[in-house]
């Protein structure tokens, strides 16, 4: 059928659960099934259930594998298969797509901050990037990009704008559905991680499709609150400039024009976290949990352990979704909680 | 069956598989089913396939939980419940006594010798244990244990030698039959730390039952590697004094009465490594796995990643133990990698 022109004028339609059946059946064998894990501990502290899946433990240290590898193969499948593909990226998703591109054979660049943590960095070259740096406060790295996508013929592999990658991420609360089905258990309450809203997104497609009561939050730094505020307002907003956070991996300008449309009709909420109670979240992690999270992976537990959210007596969802942490900061925050 | 006069100078019979599905029926929904993990990038490093047992998740962040848990609520269900319970340990199995005793309702003491890790009294004393502490290197541990639990009336919960310890860690061995077998895999090696050797012969007993042709090592740090050279005279020998280790957890003198015929039974052997090997393992575990592994938890990925077994082509389980290491510690070994 094709497009009337009304449709040619409207947003690229997003995701639907049909989309995360067909990402988790592309990404089987190459993605890690993450398990949903259970600590007493952690329950005991909160008077919870939580179940909490660790991304942690997905290959590149991040659940953006699952994106990237669904895009790109998504694309090499395709009537027109890339010859490279590039993407711009502060760690997660560069590893994320050069690790998915290593595995279908295509070169890859990849446009980084230059004060990018050292370890994502390198990563991203050990799967065989090329890495391009940029100044992350003087240049406009989506720019910087589509520059180096043009002079490389490469297809530019966005972060979170984008249906595959939406439907990728989504394959995380497929997931968790099935593997808190298999233990008698519904989650009344959802959490995760979110910049561009890419995670979240999907995630809560996959989880309002099995469980249509969950409530689900998107959890953000200080200063990095976009998606609450364009949730309050109910259009997308921008974050203010010049403000840092803990969090390297959750500091996007403004929601997605793709993600926010989901995020408005399937979330609950947001909430806010600061690099004070991120940091005591990945403390916490390393010493109850014995997971190493990177701080934009901690913010969800956050969330849970500074109680902005009542959770007692229910069943909570709980996404970590990242560990690459340099060890100068991990050694910092552990022993800061001593 | 009354007992022969000579069955009753022969040592105190070892465990059999069905005293392992006995335990993991008295455990189950206490201890935690830790996953069978995978890593793609350990995987790639090795050339095999690596089934990770993370025994770091278990309730106490150790493994000892389930021995202890098995044998306390055994008794807690037989003829003559204790009143109370004791334990010497330098740290796991007093988690594990402590935590299972709570969950029983039982007053408990440890004893831990002082220069243990600050985490593991820590923890011990938050399972509501009370903690007596001695000189590791003045004063016998066995000798303190006897004479805390006598003036208490309490039980003294073995850390290894004991049947229902050792089929308590069987269990470990058992789960990862079953979560390989519902991968449709095989493990051709086994790989578990050892000190007393409580859990190297449980795990045996478990996985030697599904895969009589596997291939098991215990995992010794230099200096302690008591069971290497038992294995090697077919008679237990004990440690020379005096040697230290990073590895707190495995520096039991000799190998146990009840364990060490289970492994000349079922061991392929016993590996050595040294401190730095298991600084570099629990750095990787750091880097890649995002784990956080103590260092005699770690020393089966030591022996792995430093090639002193030939693993390219095969399927490898491979226990790490524990995650019970103090903030500073873990910072300069990450660090050191860096």
């Amino acid at each position: 059928m094709r497009s009337s022109p009304a449709s040619l004028v409207t947003a690229e339609p997003g995701p639907v659960y049909a989309d995360i059946e067909a990402a988790a059946r592309r990404i089987a064998g190459q993605a890690v099934l993450t398990p949903l894990l259970r600590s007493p501990a952690l329950d005991a502290e909160l008077g919870a259930r939580v179940l909490i899946k660790p991304e942690v433990l997905q290959r590149t240290g991040s659940f953006k594998f699952r994106g990237a590898y669904n895009k790109i193969r998504r694309l090499a499948d395709g009537p027109e298969p890339p010859r490279a593909v590039a993407a711009f990226s502060s760690g997660n998703h560069a590893q994320g797509v050069a690790a998915a591109a290593q595995l279908l054979g295509l070169p890859t660049t990849i446009v980084m901050p230059a004060d990018a943590p050292a370890i994502k960095i390198a990563n991203t070259k050990g799967y065989g990037a090329e890495v391009v740096l940029y100044d992350r406060y003087r240049e406009d790295r989506e720019a910087v990009a589509a520059r180096v996508a043009a002079e490389r013929n490469a297809v530019l592999i966005k972060p979170y704008d984008d249906p595959d990658i939406i439907a990728g991420q989504g394959t995380i609360g497929k997931e968790i559905a099935e593997q808190a089905g298999s233990m008698g258990l519904e989650p009344d309450i959802g959490l995760a991680p979110c910049s561009g809203g890419g995670l979240v997104s999907g995630t809560a497609l996959g989880l309002a499709h099995h469980f249509p009561k969950i409530r689900l939050f998107a959890c953000e730094p200080e200063g990095f609150d976009d998606t609450a505020r364009s949730l309050a307002r109910h259009e997308r907003v921008s974050n203010a400039p010049g403000r840092t956070s803990i969090c390297d991996a959750l500091m996007s300008p403004m929601p997605g024009a793709i993600t926010f449309p989901i995020n408005e009709r399937l979330l609950a909420g947001a909430i806010a976290v600061s690099d004070a109670d991120v940091a005591a979240a990945m403390a916490y992690a390393f010493r109850v949990l014995k997971l190493v999270v990177e701080p934009g992976g901690a913010v969800g537990l956050a969330a849970l352990l500074t109680r902005k959210l009542a959770v007692a007596g229910k069943t909570v969802a709980l996404v970590l979704s990242g560990g690459n942490v340099d060890p100068a900061l991990y050694s910092k925050v552990i022993s800061a909680a001593d």
